[in-house]
């Protein structure tokens, strides 16, 4: 019963961090877009430079997009927040803000190689952050961790950071090497998370 | 009760995507005013070039408020959100995220044709992401969908798209076509939709 | 009781409708303070051509702020959406939303005369937006409305535009005295409003 | 009983305060990044100027996601929201708005000593407003506030304010001080604050 109480004293209120993250998340993937400034000419000449930043614009969404899909699905299983998985979250948040600086930075110089590798590098910083609140979570639940379960072996988590790795240094070799991987990469997660699915579905049977 | 259990379970919060998709919409139809650029004298002439600016702002803050609208409709008649209708509804808000910028190079180059031909290409994506989400809704929902029911046989859902393709074509005619084209299919949508309204008070009867 | 169920299907969500507003206005409130433009110098001189900018932004923040609040009271008092509403609140938040930039406006060229009257002329508008919202929640609400109970002979409601319309005017005689007339009527809002307090007290007791 | 009826008539809804707080919160932290501009070059060269900024917004994310802890903690203690709690809300959030503004400036000037001790000001006048939101919340609770008993002595909001003084002073002799004195009060504040959950837990136990 003191846990019980420490836990529910502890709590600062999963539905308020659930919802800041979400009001973060959904401004950093809106404000990418103030990166496709508008052209001055009126011309398809004027349109084809942004293609690339428009590229770059589409593949940041789509990551933006599965952070927001499975950090939901991470915090379903979760009932309390404490402070080190709320710094953890803020440390997550951190390393997405830069997003819209990497996409940027990648599309207007049309993916050249050092702009490349930092994309890679912001989006492994954003992964090790995505796995430090999950071992924070992990942890906040004790030994009958729902989150535990339910990430199994965590294929996924482990091998992304590996191929981020891999793209960064590529990236001097070739940028399309490490372009090619960080769209395998989202591809990769965008096929959806059953895993959580399936072990929340066994709990509550 | 397997399905009831399946469904619980699929349900990937539907409060937590309409408050980010509120949130996304929001913020897409407020940043779109910092496209009014602050000019830099005090008189009249300053503010005479921004008028079709501000003209193209009052047409997507009207195209966005539909939208926002609508889909709160869409959503009220739906209890699960399935990986596939969230991923629907991610490429519905990547289209309506880019009207910040078709408006925005519309207005500064004052209904110029390519530019209201771009603009009407964004509406007409925008208008097939929409459906496929409402597709996706309906299948999640199984035989007895009440949005099926709901939206009818969906004559403006299906006019739409084909305005906007004449109108992007007829943008290269006269650029004035096309924006008359945006206006009426706009004041056709203002008329609140009632169908939605309709099924679901039957169905509560 | 066909009337109560035609309340409730009419309802649009008033959850989703604040939340929304809150959503509009809190990015409103804060994309203004982008206007204030990082100087390139380090002295104090750099400083000195904000200080009229940030007055104008203080200025619209205690306005934001004042329809922030009074927009949440007015709510308050609903229970139903309808159609009407949902638009009427949508024009209020139109006007709200060109604020940013009538005072980036304002403040950039130092109060001078046309970008004073023109903030004045877009207070005017949003002070029309509100009055029709809170006739079309009146009308709503029908005979009994809380509403029209809570804002009584709504003098303040009444006054404010006069007012603006006088500044507008008045602002080619002198900038500073539109400027006192709009920093007057802020100072004669932020006074809490009682009224709707007061009544739903006694509608409560 | 005449209390509870007044206190529930005057409570403005404490939800809908944090949403919006959170909401304003959530937007400052994130454009704090547009000042990252985006660099011309891509070589490593173009990132270097951009490193003392990205310092800068690395302090003042720590600093908002602080305030967003605290202000939620602070918040949870309390039932009732009054006018005069509001206002106090609002002027916080005000002098966070302006944070992004001296982040921006102190980073683009690479810590120069004005910009560095402004950036402490705004610190001080935030400190200020968060204790002036504190007593007002203290006052609206009566006699037994929780608040009250939680901040104890509450060393922590005195000494800050002293140090934030020390520092604007002190920017003038070095800017290093300054900044170093910012990071120690946010050390001394990210420690999770403990005191309002240990009184929570024996208020309820």
């Amino acid at each position: 019963m003191r846990i019980s109480i420490h836990k529910s004293a502890m709590t600062m209120g999963k539905n308020r961090l659930e919802a800041f993250s979400d009001g973060v998340i959904a401004i950093i993937i809106t404000i990418m877009v103030l990166e496709l400034k508008v052209p001055h000419g009126d011309e398809i000449a004027a349109l084809l430079p942004l293609v690339p930043v428009l590229l770059s614009y589409v593949l940041s969404f789509v990551y933006l997009g599965i952070y927001w899909n499975n950090h939901h699905h991470m915090l379903h299983t979760s009932r309390t927040v404490t402070g080190s998985v709320l710094w953890a979250n803020l440390h997550l948040l951190f390393w997405l803000s830069l997003i819209p600086f990497t996409t940027g930075w990648m599309g207007e110089n049309h993916f050249a190689k050092l702009p490349a590798a930092t994309y890679g590098f912001v989006l492994l910083m954003a992964a090790m952050a995505y796995w430090i609140l999950q071992q924070r979570i992990i942890a906040s639940q004790g030994e009958d961790s729902i989150l535990k379960k339910a990430i199994g072996n965590d294929w996924k988590g482990k091998l992304s950071p590996v191929l981020y790795v891999s793209a960064v240094f590529l990236a001097f070799v070739s940028q399309w090497i490490a372009v090619t991987i960080y769209v395998l990469v989202a591809i990769m997660w965008i096929v959806p998370d059953k895993r959580i699915e399936r072990v929340l579905i066994s709990n509550e049977a």
